[in-house]
């Protein structure tokens, strides 16, 4: 079929976008994999079709797009400020590491090195000595805190930076698993290990908010096994998720380093009674992971569905036919007090952002419902619905994307209305994955229903286990499960390891983990 | 000495601070090198005094710390609004780029090749292709610009990415030479030659906008000569500002690249007609080099100048005896309506934005005078002291970081006083530094005379020239100087080349450059 011949309208030379014009097809639905199908595929299929990230052609590689990059600027405007609101500036530190430096901390080194890339080779000369790129920045940033770090005066030190990592990774997962992909690292120094430890602590904790309360995605916070923990760290603690396929998937993580890097790296400081001793340290990271988990958390059969905290686009507007007058002036004044959403989607004044960022979808060569569809598949929280009815009753239709419930408010009504049910949304999507992980969650007995389960459904399972690596080991040998948290109140009781059935033994989280 | 035998007030350990508080020396002044006397020794000195960055252990490298990053933030806030405001969004392209993908552009590949740093080796293997880390992001977003772009109705096609860059250079020169840098690179596609030119052409205005009304730094924009353009462009738009030692500093940069990546990419799209065309490009960056301009353009002895717009702390309050409680609930009382400066300086609030940074410096160790002096380092732009006199009076004492200019204000008018004082010290750096251009800027008709003001003031040279490549080379191998800008309404006239004596020629404007 020839554009040309065809009338202005139908001008669209994708053949699925043409198919959907000629009213063969409809957007969005047939093109996505049913989420209860084929889980995988499904967020494949969401990813790419809302056009938040595609595959980039270097290996392991992706490209964030602007719509998945706005979300990743949702995150780093709450969680930011969050940061910032507890006093920790950010700052800059190179992304090259001379391989040296990695070497000074044995596990550090060990954790990593199977995951560096290497450069050797700078403005056409060979290096005397290789450069990593950061795999984490523990390394490069620590002989600069040894520097600006003297007096007791200078503690506790804080400083927080957002940047890209690169970790040798080739089988892509989009935003789960990539070669790089985009983080902020905290690092902070005390001079106390207690100090050290509530930091650590609060970091867990700050994770934990901002994933529940901006995400509206439930976690299990806890401490990580020896094992599990970061390499070079004395306790890891951890924010976990649960996916809908039952995996456990981790949304920030916040490290007690010790004096393990302090030491190596000679960071002293001279107390207040004039003796020299090492610092106590912490470092914490939030990853583009975290939109892995967003999407997979919420979304459906349709696409996303995005909590309004986070969401791009909070509001989009359709009047049913823009090239009435009468229509696309109403739905201007009916969004007045509420702000326009930008490019990509976030406000492009900082001054809006507590607002409502709205759009009013006024194309003419679409039909509504190829735009019902199309915002459906890009999540937003609220669609609008002006036709003539709204127009001559004074009212808006509106549709809500979780619930995908319609109700009418006049217009008079509309900006409160909005406010409440995006506060309604956002709380039913936290509800609803709170419910999920209340049900996913199991305290197991026995090991034979323990492998049954996670066989079957997965999910977390709480289970006694009795501390010694080897049981842990086989477990996840066997189940494929590892310990994703140990609760911080968790202690040793007179119950039977899950596994070995040796007694005291400790309560703790097991699930699959991506 | 041993400090555990000082009162408190003075267990301060550094050498310089102690001797501040025994009043043997006063704070900043004499560690600062006088701007008149060696202004590149001034400049590290400030950089690394006022902590806006320092050198990093890995040569070429830099880290940008706090305070320093606060002004990149500001940076990222003013001009990212305006890219944002323009319809561009943000996106996150990959660190590297396959060097078979770079060498597609022949000019491209040449300009950039001996700057490269390749990765060689990745998780513990060699690569069977290089990956080079970005000088530039061109060659590793069009091959999915080829994918996203299939008809005229993808067109205009724009995007935006703040990132880190690798351009191999060992000789450290803070913020204006570094191995890596930060940035922002736009990429668009068009459909007409004419669109893209026009598109070059706003974001080159764009960047002067927000280099003289941010960063109150005036420039001259325009052209660059074939010899100076970007690798791979058609034509490079320039916005060019004078540093106080006579040399060009280079504040940003617009591309376009007519069809030159289109055709080697396959960037092509379908036209109303059906037919297939490439597309028309553009691509502009301005880079953390901002930032050295910054400090350069309105620095003195005492140290920084920050014009408020970019001030990651406007007003700095001081209280001269901040243990007396009168005086500190009057100065909280007083900054009452403004907000507080966060962490490094920049507002914890998006929502605070566009209002005043505030701090109170109550710290007790210090006295007022070492406070005055380290405020004024940091380039504060005003400075509010609040003593017995004032809390009797109901005053404020203000004092100007541009002027030194003191004067008292009730404090029922602080705050419109603060605003307005602000406003006057942004707008009378912009003069000062447009006074400042406009002296140094010369016409000069004879090579003589310019080989003399190139030898002695340097300033920028309005003279004609010919176009041949030769005689500019000549003139910068004699000279130093090269062309920085040919203006946009420039022609050739019937006038003399300043070099050869050939004519026609156009008047250009030379200068040397950082």
């Amino acid at each position: 079929m020839n554009p040309t011949k065809q009338s202005k309208q139908f001008q669209i030379l994708s053949k699925d976008k043409l198919l959907v014009m000629m009213g063969v097809m409809e957007f969005g639905k047939k093109e996505i994999t049913k989420k209860s199908k084929d889980f995988s595929r499904w967020y494949t299929d969401v990813i790419l079709k809302a056009e938040l990230a595609d595959y980039a052609p270097v290996k392991g590689c992706m490209v964030i797009r602007p719509y998945g990059y706005a979300l990743w600027e949702g995150v780093q405007k709450h969680l930011g400020q969050a940061i910032k609101a507890s006093g920790v500036p950010n700052a800059y530190f190179p992304l090259f590491i001379p391989h040296s430096f990695l070497e000074k901390e044995k596990e550090h080194v060990k954790g990593f090195s199977p995951e560096l890339a290497v450069v050797t080779h700078g403005g056409g000369k060979k290096l005397t000595e290789p450069l990593v790129v950061r795999p984490t920045s523990e390394t490069i940033m620590y002989p600069l805190f040894k520097k600006w770090i003297q007096s007791w005066r200078d503690l506790p030190f804080k400083v927080n930076q957002w940047c890209n990592i690169v970790r040798w990774e080739l089988r892509t997962y989009l935003f789960l698993r990539t070669l790089e992909f985009l983080w902020q690292e905290g690092h902070t120094a005390h001079a106390t290990h207690e100090e050290a430890e509530e930091e650590a602590l609060a970091r867990m904790r700050m994770y934990r908010d901002f994933v529940e309360g901006v995400l509206a995605i439930p976690t299990i916070v806890g401490k990580k096994s020896a094992a599990e923990k970061f390499a070079g760290a004395e306790n890891t603690y951890t924010v976990e998720a649960l996916m809908p396929d039952g995996k456990a998937l981790q949304c920030g993580t916040s490290h007690n380093l010790g004096q393990n890097f302090a030491k190596p790296f000679a960071i002293q400081f001279q107390d207040e009674t004039g003796q020299l001793q090492y610092v106590h340290q912490t470092s914490w990271g939030l990853s583009t992971r975290v939109i892995g988990a967003l999407i997979m958390a919420h979304g459906d059969d349709n696409g996303l569905v995005l909590p309004p905290k986070i969401a791009p686009v909070q509001v989009v507007v359709i009047p049913i036919d823009p090239a009435d007058k009468k229509q696309s002036e109403y739905a201007k004044n009916v969004v007045a007090g509420l702000v326009p959403a930008s490019p990509a989607g976030r406000p492009a004044s900082n001054e809006a952002t507590t607002r409502v960022a709205t759009t009013i979808d006024s194309r003419l060569q679409y039909t509504p419902g190829y735009k019902y569809n199309e915002w459906e598949l890009k999540g937003v929280s609220l669609r609008a619905e002006i036709g003539e009815r709204e127009v001559k009753e004074g009212t808006v239709t509106l549709v809500r994307r979780d619930t995908n419930e319609k109700f009418k408010v006049q217009s008079s009504k509309f900006k409160v209305t909005v406010e409440e049910t995006l506060d309604a949304i956002q709380k039913n999507l936290y509800q609803k994955a709170r419910n999920y992980l209340d049900k996913s969650t199991r305290e197991v007995k026995e090991y034979a229903e323990f492998k049954k389960v996670m066989a079957e459904t997965r999910g977390f399972i709480k289970a006694f286990w009795c501390g010694s690596n080897e049981c842990e080991t086989k477990i996840k040998e066997e189940t494929k499960a590892s310990i994703r948290a140990i609760p911080l109140e968790a202690k040793e009781v007179a119950e039977k390891c899950i596994y070995c059935g040796k007694s005291p033994a400790t309560l703790v989280f097991f699930a699959q983990a991506y």
